[in-house]
């Protein structure tokens, strides 16, 4: 059981949260791909805390150093390495917390993986830190794939008592109906939806933006926290990528997904919602369009049939749980003496993790479908 | 991307539903692991259909043979492959329809992958028929399992407009509360789902039977279908398991269960529930029994932290679309002749999937079980 | 540690020599391709015994069945399964031998590898026949190579006190020096070497048949038996194929070859004589032919830099032992009583497995340059 | 294809020889594994260049910085990243070689595959520079191995004209012939070879140090470079390691030599020298020895019998080609012009690779054996 993923490229993620530094190996990128590092660090800025005013302050200066593969701005075909020092870590004293197993966290697990022998400082190894030099690869495979046609958006499906429609639905009703063209799909698509990736808190419908703030706010005030659900799609693939078994489209987001701190769920196209239709409901009619291309009336799969793209934008949600950190007394256990504690957390942290996980779900999207596109 | 799984123990799926055969391969199972045919057999049983009645009548004679890897009744350690002849294949003629892209299925999918080579009698390779030998492979899995005090049970979490509630809600409300210890609760769930296996219909309410029973008559009359969700939990695993990032205990279980044909979503524990409760609400407090051991008071992380077992039952739900083959007229593509066409299937059809995906799911998470604890 | 091999391709061997069946699965082989039955069934009767007179006398039944991946004789792209029933298994009772450690066989290391569960009959897992399968899939990557112009050659370097020169002297003495291009080297090779496929007993010198026959012979009347080497050569692929780390072509085949019983060396161009030579007798220096092509004027590197083709033909060679069954006595021990005996082998085996090696050798010559041609 | 290696634990190797940094990321090392820099130190030390004033006088800085998985000085069971610098990455102008094709190196096969993106300077990805991290990593693994019990060592088995006796030999000769056990037998080779990990020059013969020097001092003065052979023996490791496909004991080590720059052939045991005997002088006689140890006779097999470990002393040879860089004029091509050329090289390198390679081969022989201990 390793820290390494992927069939045709290979990624692996290092470091803890306040060790010498973190980082991200990634092989077998094409080489001759031009490195754009003003694209990669606005798309890690999407990620950064503190942003909206709402999320931690600490100040993460994630400049990421390229080490290799890299030579005159252009991948060289050899593996990637890139880090990123950790160089606020503070030098406060965990001997009192160490022991302690905070309710949610991966505390305790790890103590019993790793035998004790874990770095246990800011979470270490399961930091979401960890997951700044994913958007650094994920900005690298959203701008390949972008010269392929493959774009990747994404918005806030669900905050709390907050809920927006899906993509499905909102370019339905914007796009208009009559000769609907897999083109004029993809075009609606990208039209409707760009404005996203610009956007500190990226929804269909701004009036959710106030909702959302205030929502944040007033769990922020309390001690708590929430969770909250992200769509994602990735509009622009052929068909054909894929398998049925194993390696489905499906099976790949997921591996990633789940890699993710805090997913603690994903569906595609209607997912659990097929659990109320029937069939004649579900089924996603095919149709030749007026250009001679193949397309779907519905996407209720998420344009994957078999595990296979359809050419129809793949389209999944996930779910992520609510910041384990909060600031409310909580029954615990001391791993060391192993007994029963009460719990007082002290600190920073995000009242919700969903905003700040918005570009890391989008690259692991990146990641799988560059890993479906550099095989054949 | 191939069609081979696994971090320690590796597996193959190969055959097409109308071919010479269907079967699996299955390397690094350690040797000397008994192989009790009975049970296997009545694993497989709980997966064929015509069994309540209202399941596909086709007379599948999955008898499967076992033609290496298993000596004497007992595994030798070299790779194990299992084949399942396809008797019942008939002659009928596919010419018609071959071109036929039907909404739901992979026809097109396929077509496009395997530029237009793949066997398209009765959906070929990726027709429901190859769980069959995953049923196999899982039955060993279960029982190699079985001996480390780990057990797997099931129920239909929600079949249309029939629902149940969880697992960990069940055993709550039947375990009794007071002095609750790790022991007590994995006897609980032992003791109270045990039943679970051999009910054709497995549901924690009996009164649901017949309100299942009715619902797929009433589907089946309509030529229409129906989908849903099954909840399975892992009992009796011991902490330590899985990895933060690609092998998180998620990761794996997903990357299976995208696997079986239909399923188009998963979540662990509370999954999407998350979305709509508070931290202080969703954190599960650790406590130490009085026996001295770990456990937590809740299980809303579905005995996950940070992609690691932590001892409590690993409770998932996988939420299954209806059956893509339907009885009512459907609007379709020919591949061949690139023009829209109308469509009436003929033939015989769950009308759900759920019920037969049930030991399916199951096999599919003893795999993910069974390869964690084949490493170290 | 699996059975299971590849990079783009996934292969896993299968069986054992006394139980049901052996074979092979091959997974993600380009759907589309012509199995053509014939030459397959050619190239797995050049590893048959008792083609020669010479080599043992079991009547194999080595008619493999395919059965999945292949449909109106075209692969699928879906795994293929390749199995050879064993008809000719006999009822010879094991339960006097199953204890003995024969000397230069796995009897030892298998048992405790596999705890004592393996199956011993003939060799079980372990057994020369499961290399039958091995041909198969060989045969399968010639055609498809040989659509690309790849083709593999190879003869008997040595043989215990018969030896040859290297494919690359014999090319240079025939195919004369002036104005050599790389068209023209590459059509000598094939115009030169293309009959070896044929012999039985495959050499550059016809002298040579006879002192191998005499050699052989001589050999067998005295119960023992002798190794040799094979050279094998890769001509018509492309430069660019490899890797520095890991993947080199070196690596590659070379982890295939030590796969093979027996084998227990290999080298790539003048390999161990490099030990003698001075750089600059060593270096291949590069040139521009006529045609505007690259080829280097020596081989010495076998068509490898810096474990990457450069599109001369690929020359390794590898040595295998002598044929471990012998019918002399020796020294051994009873792994069950733990006692030091004496050992008296009888039966009918090859005095030397050369021969019989040479298709196997071929063929994963030829799985490892399929591997390297499926990726990008 | 890709720069990742390993079963269970998986290493990749970055960085090019004049870019920022060279190094390697290492996962799944058991976690609670002391880490001993001055070891790891003194390991790198023997790789260094300039040691026995012959080798080239780059004053590389190799000084290794461990960037994760490491805390308080003990491995934490997360990835393991270790850096160096490139502080010694001089500003010479490429430009004037940049498309020279060296003979013997991979300047014409790196274009080719990485499209001419590859950083071609001083070899980039290719640089010997790269074996350095892989002797951090190898010193890790040795330290780990020799906690049970398993101690690697090499000698020059061959250096052009100076060639020595194999370990077998050696030890058979100065251990005494009486009563022979297994523990003798680790003990004496321990006994007798532990002192060549201290020599600049490992030999078993001493005179064969002034020898050495004085031919490469000879070739040095000629601007020529010779080869040689490594051998190398891994002491001390238990039966039952490896498989007989495809994770033999010699394709994983073959895999991982093959990977070092350079290397061009291996043997196990006899190796090639099995070409000349008879089976009755090859086969490993079996002997249960006084303490109730099995081992054998002979080590003709190299302690491997089929792809498994049989407890005897593996042992291995590597062939080395002379360095490629020589100071002889050469003929070659010019790959942007497309023109013949004259090459006339300067500059410093090491007229023979084998001593500097020594620690390297070692390195990797400890990883391959690390690798197969990590499973079960």
């Amino acid at each position: 059981m390793t820290a390494t993923w992927g069939s045709n490229i290979k990624l692996t993620i290092f470091g803890e949260s306040h060790g010498e530094a973190i980082g991200i190996v990634i092989d077998n990128i094409e080489a001759g791909q031009s490195i754009d590092l003003d694209y990669i660090y606005s798309e890690m800025m999407r990620r950064k805390p503190g942003k909206d005013g709402m999320s931690t302050q600490r100040n993460e200066d994630d400049k990421p150093r390229i080490i290799s593969g890299v030579f005159n701005g252009v991948t060289t075909g050899a593996p990637i390495c890139v880090v990123i020092d950790n160089n606020d870590k503070r030098s406060r004293d965990y001997s009192l917390t160490k022991d302690i197993a905070r309710p949610g966290h991966a505390d305790y697990t790890a103590r019993v993986k790793y035998k004790g022998f874990n770095d246990y400082r800011g979470g270490g190894h399961f930091s979401g830190r960890l997951t700044a030099p994913i958007v650094f690869v994920g900005a690298l495979a959203k701008s390949i794939l972008k010269k392929r046609g493959i774009r990747i958006y994404s918005h806030i499906k669900c905050l709390n008592n907050v809920e927006e429609m899906s993509f499905s639905e909102f370019v339905k009703k914007n796009m208009g109906t009559s000769d609907i063209t897999k083109d004029k799909l993809i075009s609606s698509y990208n039209e409707l939806l760009s404005h996203l990736t610009s956007m500190d808190i990226p929804v269909l419908e701004e009036s959710n933006i106030g909702k959302i703030k205030d929502k944040i706010e007033d769990v922020k005030q309390r001690g708590d926290s929430i969770g909250g659900s992200i769509e994602c799609c990735i509009v622009g693939i052929d068909s054909g990528y894929g398998s049925p078994f194993f390696n489905s489209i499906e099976s790949s987001i997921s591996s990633l997904m789940f890699s993710v701190p805090g997913v603690k769920g994903i569906e595609f196209g209607k997912g659990f919602g097929f659990t109320k239709i029937l069939g004649s409901e579900a089924n996603d009619e095919f149709k030749i369009d007026s250009d001679g291309n193949v397309l779907t009336n519905t996407n209720n799969n998420g344009g994957i049939n078999g595990g296979i793209s359809n050419s129809m934008p793949i389209e999944f949600t996930v779910a992520l749980k609510p910041t384990s950190s909060i600031f409310i007394p909580q029954k615990s256990i001391n791993m060391e003496t192993m007994e029963n504690i009460s719990l007082n957390l002290k600190g920073r942290h995000d009242p919700t993790i969903v905003l700040r996980a918005i570009p890391v779900i989008e690259s692991m999207a990146a990641i799988s479908i560059l890993d479906f596109i550099s095989g054949r």
